[in-house]
């Protein structure tokens, strides 16, 4: 809860600012639990880099979590989130990880020989082979995938099994296609889990998150915030995170300027949206807006955008502000920035 | 100077990192000082978000700065950096810069009745009267700036002047049609400084500094950094901000995979340069990158990108190391960031 000197209601906070919808963010969780409860579903803190957030999630029975940077991982380990972290993604910076190896189960991805041996000189207890299943990024060929876990046992890794990341097919439109196309890179993955070993098969997100019947968790975090991007698709969650903003210029000539530019919006998806019209233009610490209903704007008024790619969005924030019916019932750090 | 504890080698660096090389931002404030020496120029701060980078301007005769945020003016106060400060951009917030005005002397842009009321009742002492000169954005039409002057007046503030920002004209590639829209955009905001009265005619940028020659003082802050976009231009300064980044995967099918992604870099300007090929796309944590030259990569291997807009990319990272010759020789914290 807020301290006193806080701001209680939305209409006093300080913009641009970022704010979360209870209700909405609820909906999102509890249709998520429906499909895949506890460790069914592996939270993915990159999308929104708050241990106040993942807490909520490890209380509903999600405790273990995917990172996606070594400071992700030390962040859910400060914050008692440790009993079972997955950082999905290499890094050549783990020993910091594996300094951390009494008070936190932590298994990191490998992807080669030289993967594999920063973790073993890092300390670290398990690694799960990534294996590359159609995204053009990290992850062994499947025909190599045997040999690395060889290779990290004979290191002294204990292999806990694959993940592979379809993150070419989030955003495939058609539900049939996406299933199809999810199988075919599936089928690579579990062909390199036969050769690996071990009990995990990790993979999907958002996107996939009811398409991928194959891995035995999924790795999802934008269903909790969305966005409008993830919108487009046929999921049962809704955009639940906004930036707040103040009308601090009005033109007679039919725009209105908002005090929330693209320094606090991710704009890789593009332009971010607005219920009364269309957005013109962002610029650095500005939106230009034209109102398309019957709205009127005058300055000082606050309204809201939605942006497009809710990842980096919440990377540019210090806080979320949690909001139910207009009040500000939370504050939660983005305590997990950085690198 | 880095502390014993710090890096003091680039390739030391926890990735990714932001680094600046020294002898070619020392360049590029050369190029900018034989143009716009002393106060001639009034360095924006909104490119850079440091302190440290301002003071260095500062000890160059650039004693006074242009501020897009409340916070950038509150960090640049407590810095020491206080003695001529324009909040060149519409806020309501501002009766936290009121509270400064015993140790700075702030000035802050309006452009209605709404922004002059918060100015007055928000205690500032001066303001500008900014208008709109082509850029969709805030300002007030020309013909409405003598009414606004003398209503800030009638309400005991400073009227200084004008500013307008030629911010659609930053971008013009030919330098004959850009200086010729300049000063069409300049004619108008002259007419209206007749109307204001007061001795500054503050506006221009990177892009505009030489040929915007109608202005008392230009706004330029992105000269110092540069980026991709900037650097299609003609203009005399050259990107010495760079994304440090590390090899952590890569494929035999071809790409190189770094761990420098777009919660790095400002994406609004399109994908990040890499001096030896291809980027093929950015996602949160890495990028991919195709060699077209004859380099090969391993995986630990480090190697630089060069965003495409320098302004929020800065804003996305908590420091700046200085480097010179692949030596750290300062870190500047990026103290101004959010709002």
């Amino acid at each position: 809860m807020p301290t006193p000197s806080e701001p209680t209601r939305v209409s006093d906070l300080q913009t641009p600012a970022l704010i979360v919808d209870r209700p909405g963010l609820d909906a999102n969780l509890r249709a998520m639990d429906a499909v895949l409860p506890g460790t069914k579903l592996r939270p993915h803190v990159k999308a929104f880099k708050s241990t106040a957030l993942a807490a909520r999630l490890a209380a509903d029975g999600h405790t273990g979590f995917c990172a996606a940077t070594p400071k992700e991982v030390e962040g859910l380990v400060s914050a008692g989130l440790g009993e079972d972290i997955l950082l999905a993604n290499e890094s050549l910076d783990i020993a910091r990880l594996g300094a951390l190896r009494d008070s936190a189960n932590i298994t990191v991805a490998v992807d080669s020989e030289a993967t594999i041996d920063a973790a073993a000189l890092g300390n670290i207890e398990s690694v799960l082979i990534d294996v590359e299943v159609g995204l053009p990024r990290c992850g062994c060929d499947v025909a190599d995938a045997g040999r690395l876990a060889d290779l990290a046992r004979s290191r002294g890794l204990i292999v806990r099994g694959v993940m592979g990341y379809e993150g070419h097919l989030m955003m495939v439109d058609d539900r049939r296609e996406r299933t199809e196309r999810v199988e075919q890179a599936m089928a690579d993955l579990l062909m390199a889990a036969e050769a690996v070993g071990g009990d995990v098969v990790s993979g999907g997100g958002t996107g996939t998150f009811d398409t991928n019947t194959w891995c035995t968790e999924i790795q999802a975090g934008s269903y909790t915030l969305m966005d409008t991007h993830y919108d487009g698709l046929d999921l049962p969650f809704a955009p639940t995170c906004f930036i707040q903003a103040t009308v601090i210029s009005v033109s007679a000539k039919g725009w209105v300027v908002i005090d929330a530019g693209l320094k606090s919006l991710g704009m890789d998806h593009g332009d971010p949206s607005w219920g009364h019209g269309d957005v013109f233009f962002c610029s650095d610490e500005h939106t230009t807006l034209v109102p398309t209903d019957e709205s009127t704007w005058s300055v000082g008024d606050t309204t809201t955008i939605t942006p497009a790619h809710i990842d980096p969005t919440v990377a540019k924030h210090e806080a979320m502000w949690v909001v139910e019916n207009g009040k500000i019932v939370d504050r939660w750090d983005i305590d997990l920035r950085h690198w």
